[in-house]
Parts: C-alpha cells; sequence; structure tokens
C-alpha cells in the first residue's frame, strides 16, 4: 500500500446495523482490523442510531477482502428482524461507500464497488444495489431512494421489477436484507450548533443554506435535536468541499441565525477530514495571500 | 524512508549563498535532488539576498549523502571573495538546519548534525560549528552568533580561541567560508503586510509582538520594506508553533496595527508548513469544537 503516491488509495466507510453491543461492534472491528493491506483508521458507534460506521484506508483488492470479512461476521452476529434503531437501513451491513482519496480515482473506485457488490452477493446471497457514481440505474443513484422503506419493506418493494438488485437474489436476505455499494467522492458530516432548543430555528436554517432549497451548492443539511434540550443542530452533509467550502457553510449558517436573533454555541466535524477542506478557513482567518496546498509539509509526504 | 511512520524522518533546509545565476542554483538543486532516498521538496532563490534555501526531507544516513554532494558542487561553483548579498553569511553553504518531523526525533537530529558537520570538515577542508539544539558550546545555540562578522571578518574571529570550530581547520576555507550545522524545531516563516509604507510603524509593531520585547513566547520579529513603496512587513520566525499559535501572531499584529490606525494587507507563509501550525485558525474560523488532528485524514495516513 502506497502511502507517498495516493493513486489507488481508497477510503471505505461500511455502516453496520450495530451500535449497542460492545463485543459484536469489536467482533466486527477486529475483522476488519486483522485483515492485511488496511489501516482501520476509525470506528464511530451511536447506540441511538444501533450504527456503526468504520473507516478504512487500502487499495482495491485488500479492501475488498477486509470487507468481505466483515461480512462474514455480520452474517452470523446481526439479524435485522430484532434491530431496531434510529436510522434508516436495509442491511445488516447497510451501505458500503467507496472514496478515492485522489479525485481522479474515481473509475478505480467504481470497479472496486462493482466487483465487490458481485463477490457479496455470491459469497453471502444478499441482493445488492450499486449506487451514486456506481449506480447502472439511473434511479439508483441517490441513497435514500433505495433505502425508502426500509429492512421492513424490502421484500414488498423487490417484488417490483425495477427493484431487482444489481448482484444477487430477488429477495432479500432473511436476518441481514440487502446492501447499498456504491463509490462517491468525500464527504464532510460537518454540525452547527445553536444557543436555542427551537427545533423550527434549525430547520429553517437548514432550508435556508441547502442545495434542494436552493441554497448553496454541495450542502444536504437537516435541523436536529440534540442531547441538551436547550441547543439544536444544523446537522450537514458537505458533499463536495472544493465546491462549496466549510467556512461559506459555517458563515450563512451563522447569517442566518443572525437573522433569526439566535447566536452560535460551535460547530463540529464528525469523523475524518481532508487537509484540503479546512485550509480555506484558515487562509481566511490568517488573512493569507497565495497560498496553496503545496506548502502543507504533509501533504507533499503524501505524493 | 518510510513515509507512513515519520519517525526517525527529518527535514533539511541547506541555505546556500548563491540566489542569482540560474545555471549555479540548477546544478545545486540536482546535486540533491539525484541522490537516493530524499525527496527535494522546495527551492526557494532571493536574487536581493543572493541565496537559495532547499527543503528536503529523508532519513538520517540518506540525508547526509544528499548533503555532501551539494557541498561538492558549491565548494565547486560559489566563491565568497566575489560574492554579495543584502543576508549575512559565512559560508558557501551557509547554514544546514536538521528539522525533526516527530518532535521526539530531536535526539536523532542532533547525532546526525554531528556525524554530517564531521563529514563535511573531513570531506571539504571547511570549518563547521554546531548550533541551536546540536550546539556543543553553550555560546554557539544562537546562529545570531556564530555568523556574526560574516565572511568577511571570520579569518580575524576564528583567531580567538572560542572560535576553533568544532570540526575542520582553525581558518575558514578561502573561498567558501565556513558552515554551521544545527538540530532545531520546525521553524515556520510567516510575514505581515500593512497598508503603509513607513517602515518605523512595521519596526513598531515587530517590537510589540517578539519575545526578545516582551511580547509572545516563540516569536522573533523584523520590521522591513517590501517591493512595493507603500507596503511594509512585520516578518516573523514562528520558533514553536506548539507553543504559540499562528493565528495568535496575527492577531497581535492586528491589534496593534488597529492601535497605530494602520490597516493589514494580508499575510503570507514563506515555504513549507505542517498542517498542525494552520489548524488552530481552522478550528477558530469554524468555531470548532473537541476537533482534533487525529481527525485530518493526512495526517492519520502518516502514522
Amino acid at each position: 500500500m502506497c502511502y507517498i503516491c495516493r493513486v489507488g488509495l481508497i477510503e471505505a466507510v461500511p455502516n453496520v446495523s450495530e451500535g449497542r453491543r460492545p463485543e459484536v461492534i469489536e467482533a466486527l472491528a477486529s475483522a476488519l482490523a486483522d485483515s492485511p493491506g488496511i489501516d482501520l483508521l476509525n470506528a464511530a458507534s451511536d447506540a441511538a442510531h444501533n450504527r456503526t460506521v468504520f473507516t478504512l484506508v487500502g487499495e482495491g483488492a485488500a479492501l475488498r477482502t477486509a470487507i468481505l470479512a466483515l461480512y462474514a461476521t455480520a452474517v452470523e452476529r446481526i439479524d435485522l428482524r430484532s434491530h431496531a434503531g434510529e436510522h434508516p437501513r436495509i442491511g445488516a451491513v447497510d451501505v458500503v461507500p467507496l472514496v478515492p482519496l485522489d479525485p481522479l480515482d474515481m473509475p478505480v473506485c467504481i470497479s472496486v464497488a462493482t466487483e465487490l457488490g458481485a463477490a457479496i452477493a455470491e459469497g453471502f446471497s444478499i441482493p445488492v444495489f450499486l449506487y451514486e457514481e456506481a449506480a447502472q440505474v439511473p434511479d439508483r443513484r441517490r441513497l435514500e431512494t433505495i433505502r425508502r422503506g426500509g429492512f421492513e419493506g424490502l421484500r414488498d418493494k423487490m417484488r417490483a421489477e425495477i427493484w431487482r438488485p444489481d448482484f444477487g437474489p430477488s429477495t432479500p436476505h432473511p436476518s441481514t436484507g440487502a446492501s447499498a455499494i456504491g463509490a462517491r467522492r468525500m464527504l464532510i458530516a460537518y454540525n452547527v450548533n445553536l444557543e436555542t432548543g427551537d427545533l423550527d430555528i434549525a430547520r429553517r436554517i437548514a432550508r435556508a443554506v441547502r442545495a434542494s432549497n436552493g441554497g448553496l451548492a454541495a450542502v444536504k443539511a437537516i435541523g436536529v435535536r440534540t442531547a441538551q434540550p436547550d441547543v439544536v443542530q444544523v446537522s450537514i452533509n458537505l458533499v463536495d468541499y472544493e465546491r462549496t467550502s466549510l467556512h461559506r457553510v459555517f458563515e450563512s449558517v451563522q447569517r442566518e441565525a443572525d437573522q433569526l436573533g439566535v447566536g452560535i454555541r460551535g460547530s463540529e466535524i464528525v469523523g475524518l477530514v481532508p487537509a484540503a477542506a479546512l485550509l480555506p478557513a484558515a487562509t481566511r482567518q490568517l488573512r493569507l495571500a497565495d497560498f496553496t496546498m503545496d506548502q502543507i509539509l504533509e501533504c507533499r509526504l503524501l505524493r
């Protein structure tokens, strides 16, 4: 695995429907971590969602081996018939996005996703839907469309010819459902916390800043409650940080909050973020002129 | 050379007294770049200073070979007896600081500097002074002390017993002078440009923010003119960005400029900077809470 030249290096972010039983989460993490040629960078479990998101990096072949090992454990330890959680899901291994570290490697990611989907269907008799950049059917580009109805509605949904999977059987696996395997750009999970407990304010701001309502191009946003009753959150997925920068998102939320007379408690990045996504905020804060990524030592070493 | 695990990885920043003749600069750069096991990351020439600063990264043994190749070319192509330039210097290869990428590797850097100094003296009959963390004499910790008097005053200076070099002959090399070889923490060259042509203002602000006059702990600063007559500059060396952050430096300069009724044109980083030094400015701009370097993808990959 070459960390000097990032060409061919892929991040995989399997989302598994288990966020409560520590011994099962541990077994899933070990299945990945013990697989050769990959680095397991992160595992984030959410008990309310009953879901764990793993982040690993490697080349295509090594990732495929690791993810097949994850499936072997998930099939054995997770039964969606007795699974409850707030997050929508269709499978025990619900979704596996593959993300190129070098944006130019998207075609490589698409073929790794396609091969991985075939191998999962073959090895575990699980129906596989290819999504986003890997989609072979235009309607399956959006993950939300594939996931609509959840595990509970999957058997009925798959009766329709248009929901015949890209690989595997035409009915869900009885205990582990189906999986969405895809390729996508790097996504940043970014939340801005507001100094109010009024969920409606967070929702209004989310609507104002998100692309679907005419806001910032690369922004998906919803308003959600937090664990603190006096703090609500604008929960954002930034799907293309080169198109819309993080600080532009923050400043837009701040402007809308100002309009509504609400303060900002702070913001948070969930999980990993490439240095390139944070840089514009730093250069803005320092009023840096003529600064380029080439000046960042770590980025030079990763070439 | 291991870019995954930075242990043992060292940055060398040789400063060579040639910034005007392109063919000589080219030959010097080739001597480094053609040496195995190192990465030449940067070469910045300044014609007014008549000086070029190279940045290369590698393990100790490979750096030593590369820098000895640089000396071979410099000895052949540079004659300080006919060299003029604004920057103080005592040698054709004036100074070679070695910087650990992992701060814990300072002891490794010190021994690489010491071995390199001995090899330079041995191979080229050039007197070598060890400085900063590599200094074996307390008075030689500060590079300024070693360099005071320049090449022109070196022969006289070295007549004193206290200026007997750490390695090599007790008189300067006739054409290439002497060299200072040292080990130090990573330094950030950071300049803030002011909306005025009044050099005195830049000097007053430099005095207000620098450690030597009771300002910020890790800051060295002077006021200088720029190529634009209506812009002067606070030219800063930040010698420990973990102790004093870049944004703290910027905000201090901004506060002093405000007091004097002068605007900030912008700031600039010269050369390379570790991601860790920019991060605090980004987190401040985005009001990020609970963010750690561990969340930066590139930094995880460099482990």
